[in-house]
């Protein structure tokens, strides 16, 4: 194909860049051009990434963000906190579009400070950042953007739960409990003694209780569907397993409707989207139903007893809370088919 | 040893029957006297249970509830629920004692049809029935009976985490959120497509949905401890892994204490207790480090900022949880040390 | 696209029936026409293959070999052994393509009884069946044939390793020992006691040593390189995982070459091959680098102290083993590009 | 109890210390004196190794292995290779006992060298080491020593299934393949990108083909029980598991004999042990059947086709490939009941 559209992934050796390599890789309408890497330039990216050994043919060469971005049509960032904002000026500079897996542009500059104890270098880049849940948002990439703040994990299963129901005006928003679960992969490829296999298989732990950054980035991006202030109790686990995030969300209803009418109202959002799939009553997701792909399954349940509206939604952490989301919203800015390279069944078993 | 307690089990090629027998057959104060079993009898247990392999001599023997109660000094039950009515006829017909791991005493005759869908052909010997935790009512125990209702697994993390702060009177009662993560072994040992591993491996699941029969028995017992009304939205979960069970727990506070207050009271309930410790400030329970044990470790975590409380508690389902706890209640029962045979530190990692 | 290819598959709710699925459902040339099921026609597929909730459409239809096939251009059968006779007769009847990832068309009448213990009932069909591993031998494909026995997951992976050899005639083929180990998936869908997550899960053990019924498979076909008995013993592990063959592969050298020597055959053999990576001296093959893909990792090592030659292969069971197979066999059938629809990069992590 | 023993552990917070740790702690014949750790003196035991929070109240203390050596009856080590020099000389020097569960006492000097890559600093203590696995040659503690070398997992595993069938003279030993497969926690408790949960989860590879340390000590004491020259093949793999070895051992017969035979003469060598069974014909041994436990279960099947002989042996590589074999040591060098303190049978499921 001609005119490939030239990318770059700074942090491609970490499991979301990876994740976002594999995908990336086979296109016919992809070149990758650099992946940077500050602990092993020189190495081939399959000595450090062995699953790529059959197919990977690039060297990680040095961090060198300037250089790279003149290269690239399009860069991707998987990197911790405070990392990408060296990459989005000379993305701006060379007018270049930026695609942030990290957190860098999520939050507002206070609540940046605040919650990641740092202050934003970049910080009125903030303001030109779309945000985007392509299933809640995509016409705020169509409207034009250069820099995406590709939204984290465990947000964007709860924001799929949970924005359709606040927008409607039929739950209290002011104390919303998520209890979420996720695997291991979501804490990174970073050395942990907690991370080891002896250490967590096994084992299931809360962690972050209320504390957890991921709390703001919910906060902020749900209060776009209510003037009632959005609160959320947000608690998330380990699971002893790799991919996937099981958020069960509990609220109570502000209105006298049914549990059919409430699934009704997912339904109606997402009836014509791919990835996402409100169940039948009764049929509880799975996160290994979604295990490798890009989709999303949400139901409801409403507790008669107590009168509690539970939500339960599930993704692939690395794939629709992460990668996969990111060459979505890729794919839009870009005028692609916006299933192109994500649009694979989930792996099963 | 003289005059060793003569023990039958039913149900022993369970996994909660499998648990108990590997800890009573080891202990030199008891004497395991028939394993009935109505799909095995004829075989060797080691035949059904092969980690008994290198100690088990026993053969399962025909299912007559009679024959058996009558050669035994104790009995326990690790039964689906309606198998154990039959059982408990004959100790008290013999005056044999009973330990009823499955549901059948847990309930009122009525909840117990409304949940379980069964008319309680025993109902009578339900007022009989001790339920007991020992942590919370061993006196219940000691004031004497023969038949003890052995609390369920979820119940027993919960009640252990709620009560002491229930009883105090701090806490909201009418909607305690539930959200409880457990093993597969919770499952049981039944053919079930859900339960294999190619299906668990790497899936997190609810199941029951405000409709599981360990809500009932967690609301009767819990409300001792109140005059209020105690309600639970109890959602339970299935893990990817064998053992363990974490109940996260959300409520609110009636009066203005610290986190620390909350955490004292807990710790004043629990101070001279061997089995349940109470964390320091920001360190979570982890499944793993009860993991094989009678332990239960508890935390709570209060959120400033939209108010709730968090309670964590964690247990090993198949002691703690059922088989542990039973051995514990028996101990009780016949004046034993209360730790005898179930002392064991966490098997880790 | 115009004239899709119609595609059935008898066994599509299996795990090897999945997998097929999933990778043909997305494909733009193919139409997916019956999906038979004896047990459960009538359901929606994504009733019994929840994975597949988001994206399927089909209800699984009656068992009618006669009707099915004469809608289609190709059937895949994913079935025990013993139930694609009729199945088979039908494709011969109205002139349609069969590729059987199932054990009937594997082995020689005599030996179908043998190991088997069945009379084949289509045994003359045998002859017309190409058995193929794209890499050993596509060319059978190519110069025409009806009905593909697709190659078991154990002896892909081991003739991959050891064919080159043999055919070479440095390795003493009369007593090779193969020590094979694999996820569970491998064990099938069914409800068995051993395959229960907590039954498996924390455990290996051996089964069928010496009597597994790949072992003639493994022998019939590796006897075409050599005029010397190619004899094996093979010794097959369950692993607790759910995808992944590795197979380890003892044997020694008929000549006096190095270890470089013996990689640089294998090397030169698979040089053009996309599915089929020789790794660098001293990188041993993982089972997770090539996790739900179609590669196939091999490497050598020569123990200079016992003069041993251990030839380690590693595969995923359900796609180079099973249908990622069948698909690059039906994709030479057909004339398309070999990769197609299995051209991904494995998961990982 | 009076006159308790007096044991420390160097090395307390590894995987093999906690084991020990855990076994000993609640002995009512033990006391635990010191604890010494060099990267953590002065925090609590409990802070480092979580699953003991409830029982343990020891602090940590500086590693000075005079100084503990004096307070000692006993003092394991569980240490890295070359780290027990030190506490080796001051148990010498003070008459004081040694079990060490590391590697720095199973190798003459020049082999140490050798496959350790260093310099033996207390060689001249070598020849004072017993090695023991209580079932092959307990008489050699109680005949009298201050110094037990413990042996290593792979190697308790393999020469528990082969020292009496050599010793029988009824094998070839001089090309013995060992292929085996061990849990991560073998791996230890270090950081390393291998061993974590997202790397190892859902992967089996192999590692040090034929140059793993452990095979220089099987074939060392093995040699012990033939004229003939003993050379192992031998083959680690990492599974995804945290417990267990199996070892599948490939050999061939010098005799004509039966595979019954062959099993009869392991069950006469280990009719009167409690820990070692070897399992009746078919039932192949699971590493799960001996999880968490002292037992090691082992069969045999000879194969009729290829002539060769194949020796099954499963244990759990951190109880009686480690501390529960050290236990056992124990026990017999101070005239315990041999199976105190590792008695359990194995945790199902």
């Amino acid at each position: 194909m001609e005119n490939k559209i030239k990318v770059s992934i700074f942090g491609a050796t970490g499991y979301t860049g990876i994740e976002l390599y594999r995908r990336l890789k086979v296109r016919d309408d992809i070149e990758i051009v650099d992946l940077p890497s500050k602990s092993s330039a020189g190495k081939r990216y399959s000595e450090v990434v062995s699953s790529t050994i059959s197919i990977s043919d690039e060297i990680l060469i040095e961090w060198n963000p300037e250089k790279t971005v003149k290269k690239s049509d399009v860069i991707f960032t998987a990197l911790p906190h405070g990392e990408t904002f060296a990459i989005a000026k000379a993305c701006k500079t060379y007018g270049k579009k930026l695609i942030d897996i990290g957190a860098d542009y999520r939050l507002d500059k206070e609540n940046y400070k605040k919650w990641y104890g740092l202050n934003h270098a970049e910080a009125k880049l903030i303001d030109e950042a779309v945000y985007c849940i392509p299933e809640l948002n995509r016409d705020s990439i169509k409207a034009g953007t250069w820099l995406i703040a590709n939204p984290g994990c465990y947000p964007t299963s709860v924001q799929l739960g949970l924005a359709p129901l606040i927008e409607a005006g039929i739950i209290e928003t002011k104390n919303i409990i998520v209890d979420a679960k996720s695997g291991v992969s979501g804490a990174g490829r970073g050395l942990k003694l907690a991370t080891l296999y002896s250490e967590q298989n096994e084992n299931v732990n809360a962690y972050g209780v209320g504390i957890h950054r991921h709390k703001p980035e919910m906060e902020k991006h749900l209060q776009k569907y209510s003037d009632e202030q959005v609160k959320i109790m947000f608690t998330p686990h380990l699971m002893p397993m790799t991919r996937g995030i099981h958020s069960t969300i509990y609220t109570t209803l502000k209105k006298d409707i049914s549990e059919d009418e409430v699934r009704q109202i997912l339904r109606v959002k997402y009836k014509d989207e791919y990835f996402v799939k409100v169940l039948d009553k009764g049929i509880m997701p799975h996160t290994k139903w979604v295990y490798g792909s890009n989709f999303c399954h949400i139901n409801v349940v409403l507790d008669q007893d107590t009168g509690n509206l539970v939500i339960l939604s599930v993704i692939d952490n690395l794939v629709k809370g992460a990668s996969g989301q990111a060459i979505q919203n890729m794919n839009i800015l870009f005028g692609i088919d916006e299933k192109k390279g994500v649009e694979n069944i989930p792996l099963i078993p």
